[in-house]
């Protein structure tokens, strides 16, 4: 991974861009299980929502590694998929906000 | 097992009994579902239905055994635990209705 230092205002930045987005995308899933759920008629409905939930579990534990070997990458993702954007990796070095949006466009 | 004929007629009241069972069970859980969606409010929420769902999946598919090896066993749970009543059974050899009996009793 990559290996660059994160100073402490930069860990601050990184925390609360992290926690916004994880927060975004379980408030976004809360509401899609509810729409899920209102549609749902019989057993089959039921057992695909079981299996969505799963997919999203894994995926999301799998997302939010707060490492900051990995942090480049997950923001990267995250950008990409719309769960932060530009302004919330705003102050983090000029070349962590480039990695960042190289991966992004990945 | 228990290792007793069954006889046409019975087996058509089984099938019967077995699917209307099932049938109930499902449409309960669908409403039960709906309940925890519409009360479900964050992350931690949504985790407890997944859960809730992998282990109902379990419950009924282990639950719902369709050989007649199985039957009596598995109409005396279906029997205690209200997803048929007595007159579902209706038709069944006396023997076959006082096992399942017994066993809806454990």
């Amino acid at each position: 991974m990559i290996d660059i230092k994160w100073s402490s205002a930069e860990k601050k930045i990184a925390r609360r861009a992290f926690d916004a987005a994880l927060k975004n995308e379980c408030e976004a899933l809360v509401i899609k299980l509810k729409v899920l759920a209102t549609k749902a008629e019989n057993s089959d409905d039921v057992w695909a929502i079981h299996d969505y939930l799963a997919e999203q579990r894994r995926t999301i534990d799998e997302k939010y590694d707060y490492r900051y070997s990995q942090l480049i990458v997950v923001f990267g993702r995250l950008l990409r998929e719309k769960w932060i954007e530009d302004k919330d990796i705003d102050g983090l070095s000029a070349e962590k906000i480039h990695a960042i949006r190289h991966i992004a466009l990945l």
